[in-house]
């Protein structure tokens, strides 16, 4: 049984109890969203993490940190010092998008080293072997396909982006639209040039219960990925991207009827004011489901800092309604992440899941805040540190502040604002 | 005459030409919106600026950045440092904030270097000398208030947050509620303590013609400071807030009567969903005079990266109204900034101000993500550096990312969803 046929089934489940305990809700919330499909918890029968996360209605906002090897940089170490700081610093899922070195040895690490959900693009692994087998990624077959998916679940991957959203009749609006960017998600180009190529059905679309059958045997939760996103500000919310919205949202009850979890992926680039609608129609078209978003970015301009033009558009994507933010590092646009821009981006990922969780009502969020604010009313520094969303830098700075001039910082000084206010309301009593 | 004066009389004026260019708009309505109040030139009649700004409808948003010594670090050098800094990453305003080494010394010498408007909170000033005279900040004098204030003003500075809303009334509200913080402006906390122990008003507010005397002589644009701005997500947007608020917006009318220019500061620490409800009703409440906002911090959690807490609520901010952003820089709440925390702070700030003027419908906002995304889609990566909001660092994340596979770089290398998005777009033309 998936995790959503025992929720349906109103039984108990041992993961049930954990996410119950982190989230502080009711077994019965759980219960009654799981089996509503508004909540999954990504996570393989053969994976028994130590850390299962749930992600969706009525819960903490999740951060996802990806990482993986390219050509260029392929070493297996590498991404293992990456995952180790990504879960450090509180990522609560993994994806693994390598496509250099030995794809399937740093895979199986990656799994062997992750206590939270793992995620993949299993077209990846099928245009990689291709590649190395000499077959051109238009020639890739759907068997193929199929058994990577197949080989990947037995591994334990908790779940999986499948972009069979991405069809033939929304390729007809990408070709109508005015696009500068056209499709900037790896996995939808790589099937928009096989598709394109051999003029066929997205294979995902056409064999979706032969996924489904995969997916529900191992309880992947498929996360169905939004190939026509937006790649830039001008792009955004076409007739393309909603078209796959549109076929996402069938997708998602077909999955549903087989107790198979989903969530939706969704954009991506995308100015401030469209955030919002975005939000509301992805939950509507989508009967509810979980919703994953890779940013939204609300700039294009700042390469190098789109942790922060993501923190911004993720966060107003979290208020209104999306339950899932894919982190992005500094590194984007520009070169594959490196430890220190793995980090970056699991702050900032944080930093918007958190403010977001602020107004979404989530009780113990609001309460982090109350704690601070009485730490730093108090000047109790050792308090902020602790309480701070990243200790260390916190610890760094704060003792770069140097000696203290009795209670203040270097920020005032005896000019401290904190002080007057104290002093001031001693004046009224007196 | 003030430049409000001038617009008013419908002449015209060099400084007027210069703003027009910049942004893009015409004499008209330049005129019409600082003769109304809805913009203001921040630019004292002895400054002669090189690179005038101005603030307000319809106008790009701007950013500020604040430098200045504390007590435990004096030095000028280390001030001048971080002017260039703010200035060479594209800080349109500079706040001196000093409080610590020869004070006079520094501000002189940053007005002399600081080719676009200065500001000051001229309090500080006051505290800072009584101190050095051995006199208690509660028996501050009020000649020597307004003395330094016209100091200033000859000096040629801009702008100057005068926290003349801080009214004996609003303790009240102040003392009535429950804050966590109380009052984290320091300028508000100066006056307050003064107020409460002196039992007497506040001398900006009681002598507000005095200040406008000054001001108009000189035309200084006064900042009206919100010294109950909540310092904690838990006290935002109260009585004690609004009510100063309400004060601001009576005073903003007292200053248009004399052709003074005015702006007015606002928050501070604030839940996201609050900050469009707080924006409309500054715009409001103060007449449409421009609003200048300092974050607002969307949480309290993250000191070391207050410059992206901030970059959330302050593009949210912008997006409904407000037109000036003070940076917040990493060091905020921890230590007085560095140089590198002063770039930091610029750049987050930019990126917040430039979201906001996407959706804002500034022309020339737009334009620059629409050339950046070409140079995308092109992989034209020489133009993509040029076009960056930080060209350094853009560069060196580019260069980091070694030999180049063809046109691709190390994030997909062979995946590039660009290279094969153009194939299938080759397939579709075959």
């Amino acid at each position: 049984m998936t995790l959503r046929e025992v929720a349906i089934k109103n039984e108990k489940n041992k993961i049930f109890d954990a996410i119950c305990s982190y989230e502080d809700i009711s077994l019965e919330e759980l219960i009654k969203n799981l089996s509503k499909g508004y909540v999954v918890i990504p996570h393989n029968k053969n994976s028994n993490l130590k850390r299962p996360y749930a992600v969706g209605k009525g819960l903490k906002t999740k951060i996802n940190a990806n990482i993986g090897s390219s050509k260029g940089l392929p070493s297996l170490e590498n991404e293992l010092k990456k995952l180790k700081i990504a879960l450090e610093n509180g990522a609560h899922a993994i994806m693994d998008l390598s496509t250099g070195g030995d794809i399937n040895e740093i895979r199986k690490a990656i799994r062997e080293n992750c206590d939270v959900p793992l995620g993949t693009v299993p077209i990846y692994q099928v245009a990689v072997e291709s590649v190395e087998k000499k077959i051109d990624i238009i020639n890739m077959s759907v068997d193929h396909m199929f058994e990577t998916i197949l080989q990947q679940a037995e591994e334990g991957i908790d779940f999986m982006t499948i972009h069979a959203g991405l069809t033939l009749e929304s390729v007809k609006r990408l070709k109508n639209s005015k696009r500068i960017m056209g499709v900037v998600s790896r996995g939808g180009s790589l099937l928009l040039n096989w598709m394109t190529y051999n003029n066929k059905e997205n294979p995902f679309y056409e064999h979706f219960d032969r996924l489904l059958d995969i997916a529900r045997e191992h309880d992947v939760t498929l996360s169905l990925g939004d190939g026509l996103r937006p790649g830039c500000i001008e792009d955004a919310s076409d007739a393309a991207q909603f078209h796959e919205l549109i076929i996402l949202g069938e997708l998602t009850l077909r999955a549903w009827d087989k107790d198979v979890q989903v969530m939706i992926e969704g954009p991506g680039h995308m100015p401030m004011d469209q955030i919002p609608a975005n939000m509301i129609l992805q939950k509507k078209l989508c009967h509810g489901a979980p919703f994953y978003v890779l940013g939204p970015l609300v700039t294009d301009i700042a390469p190098g800092y789109d942790h922060i033009t993501s923190a911004i558009g993720g966060a107003i994507a979290a208020a209104n309604g999306a339950d899932f933010l894919c982190y992005v590092t500094p590194a984007e646009h520009l070169k594959l992440p490196s430890e220190d821009d793995v980090k970056e981006g699991v702050i900032a990922a944080r930093i918007a899941a958190h403010a977001a969780d602020i107004v979404k009502g989530i009780p113990s969020a609001r309460e982090k805040d109350k704690k601070m604010s009485e730490a730093r009313h108090n000047l109790n520094w050792q308090e902020q540190v602790t309480l701070s969303i990243d200790p260390i830098k916190a610890s760094l700075y704060h003792h770069e502040s140097g000696k203290f001039e009795g209670e203040t910082c270097t920020m005032c000084g005896e000019y401290c604002a904190i002080k007057h206010y104290k002093n001031a309301m001693q004046n009224q009593l007196n």
